[in-house]
């Protein structure tokens, strides 16, 4: 059977979009759960500055709590060498860097160039080789820039190339705003292909704006990418920016893979589990389609109702 | 460019399923905003017994009311031989007829084995050609069926034949519940054309339970399938039954099939703008993706804002 990774994204992606800051003890019981459903990899903070995102100022304490020995990769995101160096601080084994393909939507995100940026992250990623750890590289806005529009896809081309040669392991493209389709898809992997990029090196990071994640993913599946971002019942873009729907859902894009005879490791109805959790603590209803459904069979069941 | 023809079902499909019955002016207002956004296709009511669905009681009321020489085909679902004697006092010149794969699903939903069912659609459906009429005949529960689990292809490969030779020119194959994946797309798609039945005969009608509902029409499309139903915002499911999601959503299809090159006659921001209206009219949040994105984009923008 086919293997297909599914890397997961909530804690970092979807957490650091909500507006309430969740309690330290409420993400280590939420990462300790999708921890027994079966993930390799997830991706559980961000070291950014506490002042740009206090909803995850707490990194170090959660990489602190969680379990040891789970087999699972935890990542986090560095912005720079200083968040590097807090990951290193925290015993992190494994990063995650991200800039954007498009120049406006660079600037406003990490007030840099991406040739200032790509020239930092050349050194933040050396280092964190040498001292051992993993490392994926976030290329945002592949597929489409919410500034500029269209992005060259050359301009991913030369950045993914550049960031496998600095030692990255992986690349992560994403559709930030999701305005990627189908034929896109396509189109960006063959030319990442064409210019020696292995399909191995990549993985696909789409979001759900405009409802065509889980068609784009299928595309990359097609196109024999076997590694997909998603997060727990869609959590993630922002709720107070109408419309800013989060990551791909992974119980859908679970649901999906399944069915079609892939094989992820992953226990559908204890990642569903998972996302009733953080819904419950977040206290507010996520828009993943699948979760949805699995709440509401629980309360036509009668389980979760008074 | 290659044409897919987007048939839209949120009149019927969706407002059945809305608990508020809605104004019959409402009504009519929400199919003259689709017909300016370019449609060829609108599925505008039902004649089922009014005491089935209130929320469509007034079939014939709206029917009398569209306007004239619009170049659109509406169509009407009819159950039997008194609802096409209805649709036929009320003018209309297409009809739908319904049957389900699954023989509990059919039993549940008509009251008949599907035998029965079939034996009464074969008259109903030679008399609308005898009249001159258009018909197509939905097949619901294709992928899946709620109460039996698994459906095998070969009763729909019997039922799609049947009714063609009854005379229909189209058969939608219902995903009722949203549960199949693109694997079985292209598997239910492969047997059907193996037996005889053109794919330009076959229309998809997905449901986003799962959130697959825009996978599955990409794998159709990739099957050769050129015409799938949809619903305005996602409208339909049923609002009190939680998690049960509606047919997939226009506006999220047709951002997808202009951005892979498809020509579908239709204006996406108009279809928006019927979205708007009937989101409004209906007082509830829809769950189409790329309507809320729309709305957000314009409240952003200060337009829908006090």
């Amino acid at each position: 059977m086919d293997r297909v990774n599914v890397y997961e994204v909530a804690p970092r992606d979807g957490l650091q979009n909500e507006h309430e800051v969740v309690p330290t003890e409420m993400k280590v019981a939420f990462i300790e759960r999708l921890i027994a459903a079966g993930y390799t990899d997830i991706e559980v903070s961000s070291f950014v500055r506490p002042r740009w995102i206090p909803q995850l100022a707490d990194a170090s304490d959660v990489v602190a709590r969680l379990p040891r020995d789970t087999g699972v990769t935890f990542w986090a995101l560095v912005p720079n060498r200083r968040g590097l160096e807090r990951a290193l601080d925290a015993g992190m084994h494994a990063v995650a860097t991200f800039m954007s393909a498009s120049e406006t939507h660079n600037l406003k995100n990490v007030n840099r160039t991406t040739r200032e940026s790509l020239a930092g992250l050349r050194e933040v990623i050396a280092t964190a080789v040498a001292e051992g750890m993993r490392v994926r590289s976030y290329i945002s806005t592949v597929f489409g820039c919410p500034y500029e529009g269209h992005v060259d896809v050359e301009r991913t081309v030369h950045l993914a190339g550049e960031l496998l040669a600095a030692g990255a392991d992986h690349i992560s493209l994403g559709d930030t705003t999701g305005m990627a389709h189908p034929q896109q898809v396509f189109d960006v992997l063959e030319r990442l292909q064409g210019a020696g990029i292995p399909l191995d090196r990549l993985t696909l990071h789409m979001h759900d704006t405009r409802g065509t994640a889980l068609a784009n993913i299928l595309a990359g599946l097609q196109a024999g990418i076997r590694t997909f971002d998603a997060s727990v019942s869609g959590l993630g873009g922002c709720p107070y920016a109408p419309g800013a729907a989060g990551n791909a859902a992974t119980e859908d894009l679970v649901y999906m893979l399944h069915g079609m005879g892939y094989e992820t490791g992953l226990d559908l109805d204890a990642v569903c589990e998972a996302g009733l959790f953080i819904e419950d603590a977040l206290g507010r209803k996520l828009p993943g389609r699948y979760h949805q459904y699995y709440r509401g069979s629980l309360d036509r069941r009668g389980a979760r109702t008074a």
